[in-house]
């Protein structure tokens, strides 16, 4: 699939990406758009990442990073909005003006913002910090927030499978599996409806497969 | 000013404000786009973050929070991303399509996803998670990034101010101000070239104003 006529992308995205990493949610979307791109492998197991060459690329040493006509953009929420946006006759990113712009914003904006330092916090076993201070308060809002909207919806944004969801349902899905999160009916019916989906097992089976051939 | 044609919006933007909190920035945001908006205050000394009152909009108990059309958008770069495209004719958002789109939701992001989990060590003089658990990795990255380019150009994006800038601006202002963030020239004139603009000052007294009226 082609970018839309609007964006000035005659130029291919390149996209760095290291495999069983968190940077698996964009392989995945990148699937979903039908996108074409240009795969540069970061290998973890010899450090790449911390290299002066990646460093060059990406101060922040961290995957997802990608490549569009000069610029960089990082950030798994921001390269989310992008290549949705980028792609929009994908139909995976509600546009500004549709009614749902705000909702998908808030969803994938709230993943990073609040989701993952919940769950470095639980993964690490350490207190989260005070209420006023911590940028999620307290776990149960997180959980409750989420499981609020999953028990009246079967996506995030309601009826319409969005990039949100390519996020959401990726992470719920490993979350629940390392018991960082509790495995309620609602997330575990929607996790499944997400990561069965084919092209998510498209690139589930692609990331293994680039796991496996990487050298130590 | 009036919002952009394109969009759904005869409907007010309600704005949900704690004085001296995070939500001044966005306080600031709406004073730089000249926007029209209701103004709720949420009062912290009286707690009523968690009374299930305003828990039933935002169920996370934070500020900042807006209703557009019935719609909730919380987390403060999704905020900031709604607002300055709704707004587009304030010219404080590179388009989609734009080459400084993509390093636009970069540093929005960034800010919540690693600058503020980076903050929240720092002020609880807690360890970062372990460099791939965290999603910043190492303190000195996140600062390199940023002091990187602020030797580069007068704005994060260059040039061009823009809503980027409202949210760093006065974030690197009150950050250096606690000494969470080391000082360093750049930072200091960057935060200055801010938070000196007419409407950040218009802003800030606002705010000054309405944290001296809200009943302990
Ligand atoms: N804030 C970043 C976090 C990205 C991140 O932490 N990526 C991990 C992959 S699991 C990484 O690159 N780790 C390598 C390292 O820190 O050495 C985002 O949202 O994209
Ligand atoms: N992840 C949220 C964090 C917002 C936040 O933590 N706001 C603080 C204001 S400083 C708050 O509402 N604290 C009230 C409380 O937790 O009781 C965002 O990015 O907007």
């Amino acid at each position: 699939m082609k970018p839309n006529a609007q964006t000035c992308t005659d130029q291919k995205i390149t996209f760095f990406h290291a495999p069983q990493s968190r940077s698996g949610g964009t392989l995945a979307l990148l699937e979903e758009l039908g996108a074409d791109y240009e795969l540069r492998l970061v290998n973890f197991k010899q450090n790449e990442q911390r290299q002066p060459a990646y460093r060059a690329i990406n101060p922040m040493g961290k995957v997802p990073a990608i490549l569009h006509g000069g610029a960089l953009i990082t950030e798994q929420p921001a390269v989310f909005l992008y290549l949705a946006d980028l792609y929009s006759q994908a139909r995976l990113a509600p546009p500004p003006g549709d009614p749902l712009r705000g909702p998908y914003l808030r969803w994938l904006v709230f993943y990073g913002s609040s989701f993952e330092p919940a769950i470095v916090d639980r993964s690490q076993k350490r207190a989260p910090a005070p209420p006023m201070a911590s940028p999620y308060g307290a776990w149960e809002d997180v959980l409750n927030t989420i499981n609020q909207q999953l028990t009246q919806s079967p996506y995030l944004l309601g009826e319409r499978f969005t990039a949100v969801d390519v996020l959401w349902g990726g992470a719920l899905h490993w979350t629940t599996m390392f018991e960082l999160v509790p495995e309620t009916p609602a997330i575990r019916a929607y996790a499944d409806r997400v990561i069965t989906r084919p092209a998510m097992q498209r690139a589930a089976a692609k990331d293994a497969e680039l796991f496996a051939l990487q050298a130590a």
